[in-house]
């Protein structure tokens, strides 16, 4: 079995993916474009991760496109993207556990208010604040996929009083006034794009912790500096954003009530990742049923 | 039923603490110190919070010291606390609870580099650290009383590689070896002052995490802060001291690798201990058997 292995990340990070790969399926060709082109005609799949715009024109035979990222929105947004060829999103365990992890940990800290002991300790201030019960605390989790029901089963297990929303569930607005904290796990989509606005943020109880592990377009930032800067937002910890890495001169970087991750929240985890990608590489080869296919006109 | 209610705080917390006994308990009369020395022969317990030396002399009646913290080596110190009188540890749910969130948290924050993207962000700089996943990291947990048993099932539940550790148990040095992360939740007594030394520090792995939620004096400061300097420990989240509040001169505040809390990472909730303290002393009034006595010799 031929397959395309291409992508965007740092030299030494390839090889680690290649090697897992190779390891989890020693039996196909792993090839890049130039040879995959070559051998147009035989390549079944392609394996990607951030692939640029392009890379997945001119193989005629093409039958399945894989993510090793869990976020596809950049992979469709390329318009010679093969409209007919399924699309796989990764479903990582390591990378599911390790969501859940930032987000219980973001929660813990806006619960407990350990973001503002940290910046009482830089100017030496020694005060102790009101300590509530968990179970004092609603915690509104957005989208409910993998990662986002992993997250809130995690938080709901410390005795928080969480909620989940997904979009075509129930109305959102009825929800945000019991969120002390809001974790978006959503997926970017046309309909999520900008979610995170003015007027969700007013609907949130005052000081409330915004968490957000899914996109940066989901937020305008504008909205959630000038709520931060009012204190209708208490404290914002964000992972993604609109430009990455975030620009140098950001308002976000010296935000005193902004906590900011490299969209670090969770890593896919060649270990496991690769045996969750050549599952689906055998299945396609062996004709059985592929997993977390895409459904393109929804956008996840 | 008279009682001496005695200690020192603020006076807007002793109001909170008075008013939750007198709720949970109108049947009683709770005396301050002079009222309890003017009716000396009826007061037939004390329930206290850091009483100043001497709160417990004058009161031949007294049959139950029912402390409101859970911490008693100050009050145990107190060489005028009358020696036959038993005395009872607070057990609150609510700070057992509180006490785990902390721990649960220290471990995430160490466990993924939560801190050393927050010193990242404030030198604006943009780099993903390698991921482990919760099964890579073995955490030791020294203190298997309430506290320290909850915190490590809350971490267990995480998939760390938790072990416990209690003084009278197994020997420590074999444990120490596999702990990424060291959270200590002991009893301050003479058998576990300055346990935390550089010799323990340097039997575990090189950038270790240490959480210091039981004493102050549990740590040998200098030795500490010679690890840290030393990177042999790569984070400190200390939140007791050998002096409270910490003096504004000490290395610690302005640590970049200390991570300080002002003796905050678990309150006691005065609307469920208020319910513990009055239970023994009903049940003290009423012939049944008393929660929670410290074994004195032992120290807890």
């Amino acid at each position: 079995m031929k397959l395309l292995l291409c992508g965007q990340m740092e030299a030494g990070e390839w090889q680690v993916w290649r090697d897992a790969l190779a390891a989890a399926m020693p039996e196909a060709q792993w090839l890049d474009r130039p040879a995959a082109l070559a051998a147009a005609d035989e390549v079944q799949a392609a394996v990607v991760a951030n692939p640029p715009p392009g890379s997945l024109q001119g193989l005629p035979r093409l039958r399945l496109v894989q993510s090793l990222w869990a976020g596809v929105d950049r992979l469709l947004a390329d318009p010679t993207l093969p409209p007919d060829v399924p699309v796989a999103r990764m479903v990582d365990p390591a990378m599911t556990a390790a969501m859940a992890e930032t987000a219980l940990w973001a929660t813990l800290a806006l619960h407990r208010g350990f973001f503002a002991y940290a910046r009482r300790q830089a100017r030496g201030e020694w005060r102790v604040h009101a300590q509530r019960r968990a179970d004092e605390i609603g915690v509104l989790v957005l989208g409910q996929g993998e990662m986002g029901r992993a997250a809130a089963a995690r938080i709901a297990q410390l005795g928080y009083r969480v909620q989940g929303w997904r979009r075509d569930g129930s109305p959102l607005a009825p929800l945000l006034g019991q969120a002390q904290v809001l974790i978006n796990l959503l997926p970017l989509t046309p309909a999520t794009r900008g979610l995170l606005d003015a007027k969700l943020f007013a609907a949130l109880p005052p000081g409330a912790g915004v968490v957000n592990l899914g996109r940066g377009a989901h937020v305008v930032d504008a909205d959630l500096l000038a709520a931060l800067n009012a204190g209708a937002i208490g404290q914002a910890v964000l992972d993604v954003f609109h430009q990455e890495p975030l620009p140098a001169d950001h308002a976000y970087w010296r935000h005193p009530r902004v906590t900011l991750l490299p969209h670090a929240a969770a890593l896919t985890d060649p270990r496991s990742a690769a045996a969750v990608a050549v599952a689906n590489l055998r299945a396609l080869r062996d004709g059985g049923a592929l997993a977390h296919l895409v459904q393109r006109p929804r956008g996840y």
